[in-house]
C-alpha cells in the first residue's frame, strides 16, 4: 500500500499522485537531490535580514533548496546576485497557483534588494500546445506581465522579457542559449525530460532557453557584461530538472551554478492528488480574474473537504486538515499564524464546521483576488512597455 | 562489383564514394527524389533570358532540381522571386568548392534580377565542431563574408547575415524558427539527417535555422512582411535535406515550397571519392588564399591522374577524363568550350600529356585565383557592414 500512495509524477508538463494528502515531498526531495530547508537555515536568514521570513518559507511552502546557504553567504558579505523566476504564459488569467512564486519572489526582492529578471515562456508554451498561436503565445505573455506587475514589483530592480522578443533582439542571451545546447545531448535531455522521439525539435532544445537567464551575461544591460553575478531562482519544484541541467552545464561554460529554493504545489480545488492546472478542469481553479460570487460559489461547491460526512459526525471524529483543500489554501494565503493555528485545531477537533473552514477561506480569497483585480486595473500598457524594454536596473554594475 | 562501387554517402556533414569515378549522380537523384536538368529546361531558360546559360548550368555541374520550371513560369510572368543560398564559416579561407555555388548564385542574380540573402551558419558551425568557440565562427562569418562579397554580389540587391546577429535582431525569423520547429519531431530530424542520440541538442533544432530563409516573411526588412514571395535556392547536393525538410513543413504554415537547384561537388585532389573538404587533407583542397606556387605545387603533386602510368604508355592507351581530378576541375572553371572540348580529345587520345594538362589547370586558377585575392583585398570592413546590415534592397515590395 506504502509503495501504490507513493505512485506520483512531477514533471514540469505534469504533478499527479494517487496519495490523498499529495505529493510525497520527501521522496521528491530525495528523487531530486534537493535539500530540505532545515529551522536552522531559516534562523541564519531571519538574522541575516534581521527580520522574520515570509510565512510562505516559515510554513513550508517553500521548502526545498540547492545553494541557499551560498546565496546567504554572499548576502552576510554584502555581495551581489540577482534573481530569477519565469512564468509560461498559456492562459489569459492566473491562477492562485501562478501567484504563489511570484508573491515570494516579491518578498525575496524586497528583503535582498536585488534585481530580478522575469522570464515569459511564450516559444515554448507554442511549441507545447496544439492550439495555440505564437502570436497569440506572445499577447498572453503581456496580459500576464500585467498580473505580475500588479503584485507590486519595483520597475527600476526589474526586467519582464517574453522570449519570443528578447531572444530576437539580444546577442548575448542567443549565444547563451547555443553554448549551452551545445553540451546537452538529446540522450541527457531525454533523461531529464522524457523527451520522446514523437516531440517537436523546438521542445527538445527549449531547456536551452529556460537555463540561459540563470547566467548574468545573459543581461548585458543590467549587468554590463559581468558574467559571474550569481543567481538565485525561486520556483515551483517541477521546474527542477530545467535547472539541474543548468547546473550541469554551468561549470562546461565557465558560469556560476544557479542556487534554488523550490516550492510545494496547490492543489486542485477537487483534491491533493494533483496541482492547480489551468489547462484542467476549470471548477478545480480559482483565477485572479474570478469575480467574490464565481471564488464563493467554487470554495462551495468543489473545495474537497476533509471533514466528516454529516454534521454530527464530524463534530464526533473532527476534520483532517491534511487532505482538506480549504485548509491547506489558508496556510498558502491566511498571514496571521495565531488565527491559522486556531483554525487547524477547532477544525481537527471538530469544533469548526467545513461551511465555517469554507467560510474563512472564501473571505481571505475575495479579499486578496478582489485586491489584485484592483492593482491589475491600474497597470497601463506604458508600464508593461517599461518593465518589458531591456534596460539598466538601479544597480551599479 | 557494381553494387561496391555504389556505395556512397552524401549528407550535409559527409559526401564519400568508393567509386573511381566520383558520386553516382544519377542514384543521387533516384534517392533525393529530385529532378534532373534535361536540355528542354536549359533551352527554355535560354529563350526566357535572352541569353546562354552559365557553364556550370551548361556542362551539368548544375544539374538537379526541385520546382525550377514553377520560377522560370514566374520569371516570364514577370512576377518576383528571390534567391537563399549560404556558407558554413568554419574556416579562415574559402576553397575552390565553396566558390561554385556563389558564382552560380551570382550569374543567377545578374540574370533574374532577384534579391539574394546569403545565410552565414556560425551558430551551427559552434553547435557541431568541436574546437571551434562561437565568437570565432561569427568571426569566421565576417571573413568569410569578404570572400563573397569579392566575387562582385550588388550591395543593393544583396543581404549577408551571420545567424548569431539576424537571430538575435529579427523577431519575424526567430518567430518563423519557432513555427518550423513545431512541425518537426525527432523521429522526422532523425530519418532525415540520421541524427542519434548522442547528437546534442542545438544540432538537432538547427535545421529550423536553415529552413526558415526559405520564406519571405523571415525579411521584413526586404519584403515588408509579404509571405508569399517564392525562394530559389542554389546549392549543392548535401544540402538538399535541408530543404525537402522545409519543403514539408512549407505548406503546414501557410508559405511557398522553396524551389532548388543542385549542383554537384568539386573533387578533392586526390581523387573522385571525396568532396574538396577544408577540414580533411590540406593538401586535398586549393584555397582562395593559396599562392601561385602554392597553386602549381598542389596540382603538380596531388592531382590525382587519369593518364597513362609512363609517357609511352599514355600516348598509347590515353587518358581517362572522367578519373582524372585535372580535367574535371577544368570543367568548372574554364570558360571556352571549345577549348575545353579540344584539351578533352587530346588528353583521351594520349596527344596531351598530364604535365600539360596539368600546365592548362595551373593557368587556369592561378588567374581566377590571384584575381579573387585581389578583390578581396579591396573588400573593406565598411562594405562588409553594409553588406550586413538588415535593410531594404532595391525592390519595391
Amino acid at each position: 500500500m506504502a509503495e501504490e500512495q507513493s505512485e506520483q509524477t512531477v514533471t514540469p508538463w505534469e504533478v499527479s499522485t494517487k496519495s490523498e494528502t499529495g505529493i510525497d515531498y520527501d521522496k521528491l526531495i530525495r528523487d531530486f537531490g534537493s535539500t530540505r530547508i532545515d529551522d536552522g537555515l531559516i534562523n541564519r536568514i531571519e538574522k541575516a535580514t534581521g527580520k522574520p521570513v515570509h510565512h510562505l518559507l516559515r510554513r513550508g511552502v517553500f521548502f526545498s533548496m540547492r545553494d541557499l546557504e551560498t546565496i546567504l553567504t554572499l548576502y552576510e558579505q554584502k555581495k551581489p546576485f540577482f534573481l530569477y523566476t519565469g512564468r509560461g504564459p498559456s492562459s489569459e488569467a492566473l491562477h492562485l497557483g501562478h501567484l504563489i512564486p511570484f508573491i515570494f519572489t516579491k518578498w525575496l526582492q524586497d528583503t535582498f534588494d536585488v534585481p530580478l529578471v522575469i522570464q515569459m515562456t511564450d516559444d515554448e508554451k507554442f511549441l507545447v500546445k496544439d492550439n495555440l498561436p505564437l502570436e497569440e503565445a506572445n499577447r498572453l505573455a503581456h496580459e500576464n506581465a500585467k498580473d505580475i506587475i500588479a503584485l507590486g514589483f519595483d520597475v527600476n530592480k526589474t526586467f519582464i522579457f517574453s522570449d519570443v522578443e528578447y531572444i530576437s533582439s539580444s546577442r548575448d542571451f542567443y549565444m547563451n542559449m547555443c553554448k549551452i545546447q551545445k553540451h546537452v545531448t538529446f540522450n541527457q535531455a531525454k533523461g531529464i525530460f522524457g523527451f520522446g522521439p514523437s516531440d517537436n525539435i523546438g521542445k527538445i532544445c527549449f531547456p536551452a532557453t529556460q537555463a540561459a537567464p540563470s547566467f548574468s551575461s545573459s543581461f548585458p544591460e543590467i549587468f554590463h557584461g559581468i558574467k559571474d553575478v550569481p543567481c538565485l531562482i525561486p520556483c515551483a519544484i517541477d521546474q527542477d530538472p530545467y535547472f539541474r541541467m543548468t547546473r550541469d552545464v554551468a561549470p562546461k561554460l565557465g558560469y556560476q551554478k544557479p542556487a534554488l529554493i523550490h516550492s510545494t504545489f496547490i492543489p486542485g480545488l477537487r483534491g491533493m492528488q494533483s496541482k492547480m492546472d489551468a489547462s484542467g478542469d476549470p471548477n478545480s481553479v480559482i483565477f485572479v480574474t474570478d469575480s467574490d460570487e464565481q471564488i464563493s460559489n467554487k470554495i462551495k461547491k468543489y473545495a474537497y473537504s476533509g471533514g466528516g460526512t454529516t454534521a454530527e459526525e464530524h463534530k464526533k471524529t473532527g476534520g483532517d486538515c491534511g487532505k482538506d483543500v480549504s485548509y491547506q489554501y489558508l496556510t498558502f494565503f491566511m498571514e496571521d499564524d495565531t488565527k491559522l493555528e486556531q483554525i487547524k485545531q477547532n477544525y481537527t477537533s471538530g469544533k469548526l464546521s467545513t461551511g465555517d473552514l469554507k467560510a474563512e477561506l472564501i473571505s481571505v480569497l475575495q479579499k486578496l483576488i478582489s485586491g489584485h483585480r484592483q492593482k491589475r486595473e491600474r497597470v497601463t500598457d506604458l508600464m508593461v512597455k517599461k518593465f518589458m524594454s531591456p534596460r539598466e536596473l538601479n544597480y551599479p554594475y
